[in-house]
């Protein structure tokens, strides 16, 4: 794995030092502290000169003072590393971390995952790829009400119950309800956002070389807490009205899965709506074969046009259904609050496993989230950012509609974030994300959803600005037709 | 595993319906809602009836009638479960999620630990055992005023960086400085409590299959973060001045351990200081064998008497040592907020697993803690906290010698929380938990700090109120000398 050193340090003009020696300096301060270890790999020239705000002649001068110290050395294949030789003058067996961090369990996360996690927060990047909400479209004004209220009757600082804080878990019982879906707070645990949901899934319910299927391209590819756990993901067709139902059936003989992950609603990273038909059909092989459902309900909130088509959940006859559900799409990322219902069963378990994970979400999270629900703010803020998505839906579907007609084709999303955007005239995903991420703009090339797409890229129009997705779309679009 | 089902409901006498019926009633829509499921065992007959608040003759009223209605059914061993007939007319394959319950990868917690967790939330138990600030400790009033900045200036409600917030970097760096710890912000990370840290440096650094030398009594077995990774623990031999230093090379031959686990100020559940010279000793090791240490600083600010010695960190000549801190025990466990300091290589592959399991921690959680350093009360609450604590501690030393000398024996803790009691007159520990939890009082048994441990129990000063306190500790010693 490659190390991607952070920098936040820029040599000083107006100190009588060089510029290259306040370089060197802060290199060397790093490798005497122990922060950048023997064989650490260095960032490139190029990467370092953007880092320090300098040429690449004076990076060059830096690294020649370091290499002269014994503290850096090149390898033949031209990588720069951290010297063993220099970081410690007596000759004890070294350390070398490096090898930890090759060595865990974990898969790391995708290299066009960690380049994309990495450059979200440079400050000139035009971010087409994320799936967030702008920031300008997060409720800031609602939650200072809700901190006012909290510096009011000051909440626990203590830790909550395993399943979380009962109030949150009445909340969220009841805007279930609202969807026709019945669970009782004891039936519900309030998760560090979805994602973690899954993570817990993965180690407490599934078997070692299990499988689950899932639609293919999904946003579970692009993440390992499957993997990590030894369970297979099966990839299952799909078309505009979602999952192929019809399939289902050999997909569970052939591969006897543990469960079926899957967002039948806005899915991510198609944008497709599981029909009415397909729902109940999928409802129905589950009762028939015994098949555990995972429904992902993350972006069901935000529909754009009309309501999407009731849940899986608020159709499911018994407890065939996962149900899984948080405020990062719709409200808050950062806020890291989701919720998964099911069978008490497998809530005690998934509690049992996040009170050894994390002892329980922050309950100033919790309590920010409570009064979210039960102050009724979600409703007045979804009406809001409802009408801001479909502007810059729409925004983005004309310039598309204006420039790539016939080099590209793309679904009309009804809801969520995503344009799944297919390209017809042999772009290759990796050196759009290349060549666009050079151009300063961010996007998702289809392999993270799917690892052997070689013709889509996912755009969001939740992040960008207006202004900035207009500049986006249509650098996009050059890059894609040149 | 046995499923602690959580009941809030009691029937009110008030209604027409009698009570047994109106238990039945809501055991039946669990079942029919599909929250308790086929297979689930149900808690006993005592424990139900203690949970509805009504007599057990009622729960047997209640019970007959479900099975009656084939909803749930009893085995030979005695045990209630709900049934796989009558929750189903069709017969159809039926999901059975305690089998899925029980496949997980990961080990559910002891099954001593899965009774505190849930014991804790009761109202009428004297939390003997619990290792946190009771609630009147906790900085509530500082924290409102740290909700009011929060209204003025509204944080960001977006994912922060995936290291976590700069500002919380920065500011527990300079945190880190005051106690000669030189960590600059890029090589520390946030994490959600240092349970969390564990759990990514298990998956993160440590190859399955590969062994970790730990304190033997340790906080780390109570816990399933390695083992669940495939991780070995060597639990090594301690004295009244920590770690056996003298010992660490043969342990250190003959397992070739990955790291070593060390809390060496106030260690939990012993309370231990590790003295100056093993402290040294144990650095110098490390720098002959290449020994990687992994650090819990949890309790240092918890001085009670004097400053402890300086951190194993503050002594490290390169970096062996990997140093992890947290805001649970000093200030509020809700918060769930901690941190990694050590080498980037380290701290960017914990960051890269960490976007994988949940995403970062609460950026609102971050907010809070950064205001809580730059805002100055760390230093004051630490103060007032100090203060309570010695008094409490003092209060319980004082009862345990008038009432249980010659029977037992304990440390006097010089910080943080435990007493380590040992029972010299042949009390077994979990016994007197057990006697201990039907009189209200909750404490942890040794076990679960060592497996083999036939001796000691672990009690905390911190979170019972002094009347609870004298309570709980003359009946404790009533038990152990009856």
């Amino acid at each position: 794995m490659k190390s991607v050193a952070e920098i936040r340090f820029t040599p000083d003009p107006l100190l009588p030092e060089p510029l290259y020696h306040q370089i060197k300096e802060y290199i060397k301060q790093k490798i005497m502290q122990g922060e950048w270890t023997p064989g650490m790999r260095l960032p490139s020239q190029r990467a370092l000169a953007t880092a320090f705000k300098v040429n690449r002649s004076t990076i060059i001068a830096a690294l020649d003072g370091l290499h002269s110290e014994g503290l850096i050395e090149t390898n033949y294949g031209g990588g720069t590393k951290v010297s063993r030789a220099g970081w410690n003058t007596m000759s004890t067996p070294l350390l070398n971390w490096e090898d930890y961090v090759e060595s865990g369990n974990h898969y790391p996360n995708l290299p066009e995952v960690q380049i994309i996690n990495q450059s979200e927060y440079r400050c000139d990047i035009i971010r087409l790829g994320t799936g967030e909400l702008a920031p300008d479209l997060l409720p800031q004004s609602y939650f200072q009400k809700i901190y006012e209220k909290l510096a009011q009757h000051a909440p626990s600082l203590g830790y909550l119950e395993p399943l979380g804080s009962y109030k949150l878990r009445q909340a969220i019982s009841s805007y279930l309800a609202d969807q026709q879906i019945q669970a009782s707070p004891e039936s519900i645990i309030i998760v560090s956002g979805s994602l973690q949901a899954m993570q817990l899934i993965a180690m407490g319910l599934l078997p070692r070389k299990s499988s689950v299927l899932v639609e293919k391209p999904s946003y579970l590819y692009s993440i390992h807490a499957f993997q990590s756990a030894g369970v297979r993901m099966i990839g299952m067709p799909m078309d505009k009205e979602g999952l192929l139902t019809a399939e289902l059936g050999r997909y569970i003989r052939e591969n006897r899965p543990s469960l079926l992950y899957t967002i039948p609603t806005f899915q991510n990273p198609s944008g497709v709506v599981m029909s009415d038909k397909r729902r109940t059909e999928l409802i129905q092989t589950a009762e028939a074969t015994g098949l555990a459902i995972l429904e992902d309900h993350a972006y069901a909130d935000l529909w754009l046009d009309e309501k999407p088509p009731l849940s899986l959940k608020a159709r499911d006859p018994g407890s065939y259904v996962l149900h899984m559900g948080t405020l990062s799409k719709s409200v808050s990322p950062g806020l890291r609050i989701g919720w998964v219902a099911g069978p008490e069963t497998v809530i005690q378990r998934l509690a049992d496993i996040k009170m050894q994970t994390d002892y329980g979400a922050s309950s100033l999270a919790q309590e920010a989230a409570t009064l979210w629900f039960t102050e009724g703010y979600h409703d007045i803020h979804l009406a809001e950012v409802r009408e801001a998505l479909i502007r810059k839906r729409n925004l983005v579907l004309d310039i598309l509609a204006r420039n790539l007609a016939g080099a590209a084709e793309w679904n009309v999303p009804q809801g969520g974030f995503y344009i799944w955007l297919k390209l017809l005239n042999g772009t290759r995903p990796e050196t759009l994300f290349r060549r666009a991420l050079a151009e300063g703009i961010l996007l998702n090339p289809g392999s993270i959803y799917d690892r052997f797409d070689q013709n889509h890229i996912r755009i969001s129009f939740a992040y960008a600005s207006v202004t900035e997705l207009e500049k986006a779309i249509i650098v996009l679009s050059q890059l894609i037709s040149s």
